[in-house]
């Protein structure tokens, strides 16, 4: 299956980390003469075919995608192995996994993956079924991040959790009904973080499989925050107490 | 102007904080039953009409609306003025506020609501001008919340900010260029914690008018966090720190 990078930061970071992807690069009439410059560039110093088109081709195209006056043509997702994770991760003392399971929005997924990026973590595993995949619309909500983090398909979480523990990692499941609070966790070592579903968090087996399930701490006890936002302040919090112990 | 409430989750919200603003509540066929019967009885509680209709109905009312099932009309957002969530915030001893600086998402708009209630903050400060309004996209978004939490539109935004230093804030701009961490503030007395636009962070004068600019730590130099992301990390941290001294 053919996918579409959309807007000129996705484009840039997927030609910098994949260019053998890229089939052809559109950039409509009408874009910036700077960010046309720097795209034809890129492209230009990769062998990636260039084509100037109306804004509304790009919008034909994109459909409902954010184009901004560029999209791109590229072959599949770049997924790895989980393997391939864990022999980049261990290059790292404490390196940090986040696991989703069944997480179904798009944009959901995307603004995780930026947020892992941005936060340190090594790597994603992402649930085949019933799950959201790396779209056009997640690869825009990541800002460039999909192209620098790897990222892996899984069809048997419970699997996935225990590999992850045959090669040291802690499993951490953050879960609204926990009554150890985020804060409370002592993070150091090898940590894979999982959280769950949109409308029903973790699935029961996941939550078995959990070395440790853990809450956010929360205002009023009817709250629930959104998934991607939860993930970013579990990451933050694990980068901020390992900083803190130096 | 009418307005639109989409879905199940944010209606019941809607009805129970605001049942006066509620025109009609309209369900479509094939709706859970047990849904049915929960918003059914709220409606008939306040004596708002209920219309069942053909899924398609729903579909044309609620255009990109993810309605599953259920759309409410409303009266208009009923923002408040700023004076009201300063009296309201000065039941608490350190009340958080939070400004937004032309966030122009109505999708981060939503979800900055939803985690400004989650995570304990007194109301909410946006500007008028080039800004993302509670559109019904950002009341979806805020999954209930914007009918529990105080929303102030706002014109000027360094005049807002003049107000709240008088009444004792301190202000803490979101700055990425800012040399001083998140987690080196100490978060003590009122805090007004303001956020800037997705593309450009905050403009020039609210960066002058801040007493303090903070940055999230990140891992890689070209990194940017989702500002609803940024928004709910420091939230966070500012509960965390706070409880941690009791």
């Amino acid at each position: 299956m053919k996918r579409l990078i959309a807007g000129p930061h996705a484009i840039a970071s997927a030609i910098d980390a994949h260019p053998g992807q890229i089939t052809l690069l559109l950039l409509a009439e009408g874009l910036h003469p700077k960010t046309r410059k720097s795209l034809v560039q890129s492209a230009n110093r990769h062998n990636i075919p260039v084509q100037i088109a109306a804004r509304e081709v790009l919008d034909d195209m994109g459909e409902t995608l954010n184009h901004q006056g560029a999209l791109a043509i590229a072959g599949e997702f770049p997924f790895v192995d989980i393997n391939a994770i864990l022999s980049r991760a261990a290059r790292q003392t404490a390196p940090v996994l986040v696991l989703l399971d069944q997480v179904q929005d798009p944009g959901n997924l995307g603004a995780i993956v930026r947020s892992a990026h941005a936060l340190g973590a090594a790597g994603l595993l992402i649930t085949r079924d019933h799950s959201a995949t790396m779209t056009p619309a997640a690869v825009r909500a990541s800002a460039g991040a999909s192209e620098r983090i790897p990222i892996a398909r899984i069809t048997n979480l419970s699997q996935a959790i225990a590999t992850l523990k045959k090669a040291g990692y802690h499993v951490y499941g953050a879960c609204g009904e926990a009554t150890t609070a985020l804060h409370q966790i002592d993070w150091r070592g090898p940590v894979a973080l999982v959280l769950g579903n949109e409308q029903n968090g973790l699935r029961r087996l996941t939550r078995e499989n959990s070395d440790i399930l853990f809450s956010i701490p929360m205002q009023h006890h009817f709250d629930s925050l959104n998934v991607s936002v939860a993930a970013a302040i579990c990451l933050y919090e694990i980068q901020r107490t390992r900083t803190a112990l130096g």
